[in-house]
């Protein structure tokens, strides 16, 4: 292995990829848990299917050459298909019914949780790899399978940490919206830059949506957004979506699948304080077919530098009713959710308790095997432990454990071992005192920073004090 | 999108790719787990880095453009730079700790479970995408933190459900075997196939290993398989590593760290009977430098039909003090330990209770919020629970349920309500009565196929009728 200078790589990450550390990795494991329980808890079980799919598969026909790998990670196998990884979890789902429809339990109701790639620009708090969570129930074209994942959305995001209130799901219906172009004699090649003026409209409110509608609108830094450019009396027809009651439009095409599944809700106690019906709702993804949904917050996120950010749905999905017949011109009905597992953790942010139990970590004085003892002795008590297997002295130990944020560092010196002692010192306690000096007085009283405690008192000399931490 | 025929794709897995399905994955989730909860007790935390690396930073320089596949998954980045998806995650954690090295705690003890990447040919049981859970230790040359971390791996493998004397690990030196190359005027040219005719040695015996020294061996097969080509004084000298007792070898290079590593565990009660020197131990990559570990399995294990078969190592690793000078020029020492997940799960298959709780599922008979309900109060009960939500009717329903392997149906049709009643059906009973005839006057007069139970008393009788299966 050369180490010659001219030949080193340099160590660094690739653009749009990032490391996760212990805290990030212990919220998100806690979150993915509690989800899945929920998910388990209402019968879907889990599928899971490979990184890669063949592209054509993944819907990317016959990748341009040039440039093989718009908006996803694609290449050549040595087969000469082209490979891809996913780029989410419902395209695979699709492949997967569609390759084993026979054998499936019809209605077939699986969750998923993985990584996925996207093959875009990387920017600040923009990744090229994140984790989707995903519950679809295929085979089904009854308002009970919409109904209950919608259920199951309001229980996962609640035993996730949300408040009733917190957070409310949005239902709209993309027969809803096609139906309204179609009245207003709307053309096709407009429908894409409705869908988008509309999509705004909680953020720019009538004023902004009219005039994305029309001609354009200029935003606040002079930036011009060209419009759909619809005559008047067809925004108006748009515009009576987004104003009128759900009520008001109860005989549009696609209202009737809405309340078929809000009846199911409201009898399962899901009511308008949790599932309410917005025709403004639309949904990025080209593939739907009818109901869509999203669940957004209803309280203010701050940013990391404590501004208040526009946040996007914690949960979005919706009916697809024609991704299996992509393979078999079969149409199979079916309809999904997915929890955005990254966004939802940062807005529980500060929140919830760390996932990881507190440290102890036992110095390496002068006999390794004592100390190991002593980790061991701690470890078969439950208690997170570390045995220092560094080669540096005392005080470069003590220093490590501070870094390591442990509570708690466990010494047994020759002084120490003559008299049957060990000794604990309380790392929390230093850090305590320089937040706090008003309280130092008391805090010195109850805990001094170290003791002196029986070796054969060791563990419950540890609990006691880590209990102390938790008053 | 278009269904038309000559467009559609065919849904097929990428060769080499596989779906998994509930059973797996749970169990594959249980071992992670108690894995993961071993290696926290240790005080090791985790660490995920992204699927790509640069190219470079893998070690696979400048790929040959015609194959750039060669062994990695790699493609080309918009900005002209070639990314790898991670064969392993110890080059990752290398280009980790190379990029973060002046913040990191040293020693810097991190696990790491993900999925890796091989663009291998695939073959029978031999996948392109499979787990990986490692620990490693960076930043100590003490023999403490290699004995650390077999300690660890005995403790994750009796956790996962081997038991004491099922598995030992097998513990060698690098500086050991070139040691001896060194002192026989072996060749460095040779010493890929010495390597590999050592490694042989629990297979062959020694007059396999002594034949691929030398000239070379015919298997059963009629293969013959070309031989080291060393002389008959240097294969005596090699065979001595394999014969001769770990004390002989006691003044050899190498052995003072081996010795030390295990004064280390024999102290903390980590005896013979789960770690011993064994010289045979190779180890296949190249990076290794010091110290090399094995875990084999000491019983048969069969395959699918039944036949047994060789079984690899469950767990592998070693010291690895030049990963990091790639990138810095500064040697970090390194240690670290791999189990294989996969292989581990197949020696224990049929040991382990399955991971799923049993299923309800609650039939829609003709009110889909009443079913809802019952589904929701027995969930609430802490019982996995489906409601149905097709369109099919009472018939296909309860066949819906044998074919999710419920336990038990629930079912309420308008008879039943008027008596205030709901009706369970014991779907495991018929498949019992099938497979057991004898037993069935016993089966029947216990547990009647369908009992009729008060609305009000849903939940406990299920539990009743759960727990029964249970006994």
């Amino acid at each position: 292995m050369s180490t010659e200078k001219q030949t080193r790589p340099k160590a660094r990450l690739p653009r749009g990829f990032r490391d996760r550390g212990a805290a990030e990795i212990a919220a998100e494991r806690a979150a993915l848990e509690t989800i899945r329980k929920v998910y388990e808890s209402y019968g879907f079980e889990p599928l899971e299917t490979p990184a890669f799919e063949y592209t054509d598969a993944l819907g990317k026909f016959l990748p341009d050459v040039d440039r093989p790998n718009e908006g996803v990670f694609s290449l050549r196998d040595d087969d000469e298909q082209w490979l891809s990884l996913r780029y989410d979890l419902t395209a695979p789902l699709a492949r997967y019914v569609a390759e084993n429809f026979q054998n499936l339990p019809k209605p077939f109701r699986r969750y998923q949780v993985g990584q996925v790639w996207r093959n875009e620009k990387p920017g600040p708090g923009r990744f090229r790899e994140f984790t989707q969570f995903d519950a679809d129930t295929v085979g089904s074209n009854a308002p009970s399978a919409d109904a209950e994942l919608l259920m199951m959305a309001c229980d996962a995001l609640e035993a996730a940490g949300l408040k009733r209130g917190e957070y409310v799901v949005k239902l709209n219906s993309r027969k809803l919206l096609d139906g309204v172009l179609e009245d207003a004699g709307i053309d096709l090649s407009r429908r894409g830059s409705v869908l988008r003026a509309i999509d705004k409209f909680d953020r720019l409110g009538e004023g902004g949506v009219r005039a994305l509608l029309g001609e354009g609108r200029k935003d606040e830094s002079g930036d011009f957004t060209k419009g759909a450019g619809l005559n008047a009396g067809q925004i108006s027809q748009v515009m009576k979506l987004l104003v009128d009651s759900a009520s008001a439009l109860s005989g549009a095409k696609g209202m009737g699948d809405l309340l078929a599944i809000n009846t199911v809700l409201s009898a399962s106690d899901y009511g308008a304080d949790r599932v309410v019906i917005d025709t403004s709702i639309v949904r990025g993804l080209d593939y739907y077919t009818g109901p869509v949904f999203e669940a957004q917050l209803t309280f203010p996120v701050a940013n990391e530098v404590g501004e208040k950010v526009v946040f996007g749905s914690v949960m979005g999905g919706g009916r697809y009713d024609d991704l299996v017949a992509r393979f078999t011109g079969q149409q199979v009905p079916a309809t999904g959710i997915s929890i955005g597992v990254s966004r939802l953790l940062s807005a529980l942010k500060g929140r919830t308790p760390s996932a990881l139990a507190p440290l102890v970590v036992v110095l390496a004085i002068d006999d390794v095997a004592r100390s190991f003892d002593m980790a061991r002795e701690l470890r078969a008590a439950g208690i997170r432990v570390e045995a220092y297997v560094g080669t540096k002295k005392f005080g470069d130990q003590l220093k490590y454990a501070d870094k390591r944020g442990a509570a708690i560092a466990v010494m047994e010196g020759g002084d120490e071992r003559a008299k049957g002692e060990v000794t604990l010192k309380d790392l929390a306690l230093g850090a305590e005192l320089a937040k706090n000096i008003e309280s130092r007085a008391a805090w010195v009283k109850d805990r001094p920073a170290q003791i002196s405690v029986k070796r054969s008192e060791l563990v419950s000399a540890v609990c006691r004090l880590l209990n102390k931490r938790n008053e």
